[in-house]
């Protein structure tokens, strides 16, 4: 990929700052850091993220990237704006809408700002877990604000596939209530759902399936961290929210209708409430887009007994390679008390009968 | 393993009902089959389930297993009882509680009465579905009732253990309790969650990444026999989902203060509100434990960037196992438009070094 620009000034040295300071300077760029920590822009310095602003004079930066924490993104914004007067600032906040809103009132010309938000967090942060690989595959949504100027939103976008990143453009708002719905509120969910296993014993927890670990796996997160995200979202997590709440109600009240039941009461329409429910998660769920970008795709699943030691799992998908179908997803389900697990293996529907065939054949045991 | 029961005899020929059979007769007990399709009990007899009660005409089994859908289970409990005065009888329901309510309004002596639950649900459902291995590895409930015979609770434990399933023994309502937490309410929030995925475009839905799809994979299960697995276990489900609401409405009340803060208007303790919703979060995930029923252990997480081809996943995953690593679990993350995937591999703590040593030496990039 050819460089999109040469001159950049990164703003702020954690993880997605060093991490974009590694990747440019690898593709050739000139990248100057600058960070309140001195000890954070040195280590990015010595990562190979750029050099510090303090070394030497240096021409005007064409692109300037805010990657500071959230609260300060803005005023950092608005400095960049004033002090290089003809240069593209972005950010790269995890929230849009607020940050434009803080720029809009400081009654600025924001024709030179561009938002940005590339989707590459990782579970651990600072310039030390940086990577010039960190943005490859992953989403970065770029949020042009009614003041941007065409051109440099053209810019970013190139910076951003520049590094390796799916580019896709949102309005800021609609950026807000997508990862609303797509992040914010699933971590939600995760975390109240693992929270209401504190009352349980250790038998009944044993009970736990790959449904349970599946629904609860994000609720292991930052406490801090996702207290920032979800305070810089506030407005769009509780629109979800509350819709998520009105439902749930409608569920406890059938619920009540039902048990009540039992006593002898009707219950009209509640198990058509419980059913609609699952239902409208059904229509939810299959509009999750495959990988690539892809339209969704029902899989097959084919199911085989793995036994539990080294290597058998990598026989396994070895064999599965030598059968020429490609895997969409995998997924583990050890037994309890067993000395051996089950492999759900997600393919296209049309390659499902062949794997399985050639499975049998190399002596797997299918299952399920 | 020894066969621990030579006669029995299943009422309902449907995935679990077939399923024992098959793995019954296969340890080489007598088994009986019957179901009122006439069709059903033919095609689990020709999968080699048994043979069929009007076949001719033999001993009193020494355990009834009670195999029909919920909501006729206690009837046909209660018919059984009275029919072979001497026997065992053990149902398979996936709710205990409603189950031995109802048979103890019928004043009848429950003492050969022993709830039972094998967690071996499938996709598919029916004798068509039905495997003799159904059961290993899986976890299989015993919830004996206040009027038990304990030497019948053991006949059962036996039985279940027999076909390979990891036995537990829990109180009914202890039961009902756990698998409220630890399955029914999972999979409704899961539903709850991708519904909410509803109003959105197709651009915003193709921000989802691996969290939304780990959070929403349930949400595929269906409606008619989740709105039965529901109603069976209302109050139980209630009962939580009530501790759900109230810390969803208690975060969705510091959403509102904190949206509200941004026009000037304080939010004392709204950040604590959503901090500790995450933390309790971490409590509850801390809890699940691994595989075999071990203790949780917090794994470390390798990514390594695999190309999208047939093979490429297998190879790798061989290179772990000559690595002499035992993977706990995988995912695979695949970036929007790109022609590879991230699998993220979890690994005891102590290995995660070694293996991001070897894969390197061989080749791999890891990545994050």
């Amino acid at each position: 990929m050819a460089l999109p620009v040469e001159h950049v000034h990164i703003v702020g040295t954690g993880l997605i700052g060093a991490s974009l300071g590694i990747a440019l300077t690898r593709l050739g760029a000139d990248v100057v850091l600058e960070d309140l920590s001195p000890t954070s822009a040195a280590l990015a310095r010595d990562l190979g993220a750029g050099r510090l602003a303090t070394e030497h004079r240096h021409a005007d930066p064409e692109v300037v990237v805010v990657a500071t924490p959230p609260d300060v993104t803005a005023e950092v914004v608005a400095a960049a704006l004033g002090r290089w007067p003809s240069t593209t600032v972005i950010d790269v906040a995890s929230v849009k809408g607020a940050v434009l809103e803080a720029l809009q009132c400081k009654g600025i010309d924001l024709s030179r700002y561009i938002g940005s938000h590339p989707m590459a967090g990782r579970e651990r942060s600072g310039a030390v877990a940086a990577r010039g690989d960190l943005f490859e595959g992953r989403a970065w949504v770029v949020t042009p604000g009614p003041a941007s100027d065409e051109q440099r939103v053209s810019q970013v976008r190139d910076l951003a596939r520049s590094v390796g990143a799916a580019v896709t453009v949102l309005a800021p708002q609609e950026h807000d209530a997508a990862v609303a719905a797509v992040s914010h509120v699933p971590q939600l969910a995760a975390s109240l759902v693992a929270a209401r296993l504190d009352g349980l014993t250790d038998t009944a927890v044993s009970l736990a399936g790959q449904g349970l670990r599946d629904v609860t796996r994000v609720a292991a997160s930052d406490p801090q961290l996702w207290t920032q995200i979800l305070a810089g979202n506030a407005t769009a997590v509780r629109a979800v929210l509350a819709d998520v709440a009105r439902d749930l109600d409608a569920v406890i009240d059938a619920l009540g209708a039902l048990a009540a039941e039992r006593q002898g009461a009707t219950a009209a329409g509640a198990r058509a409430v419980l059913a609609r429910s699952i239902a409208a998660g059904n229509d939810g769920h299959a509009r999750i887009p495959g990988k690539h970008g892809a339209a969704p795709t029902a899989y097959s699943v084919v199911v085989v007994l793995v036994p539990d030691e080294p290597g058998e799992l990598g026989r396994l998908l070895h064999d599965i390679g030598e059968a020429g179908v490609n895997l969409e997803e995998i997924h583990l389900d050890h037994g309890l008390g067993q000395p051996f697990g089950l492999a759900e293996i997600s393919v296209l529907p049309t390659a499902a009968r062949h794997l399985e065939d050639e499975l049998q054949r190399r002596g797997w045991r299918l299952h399920g």
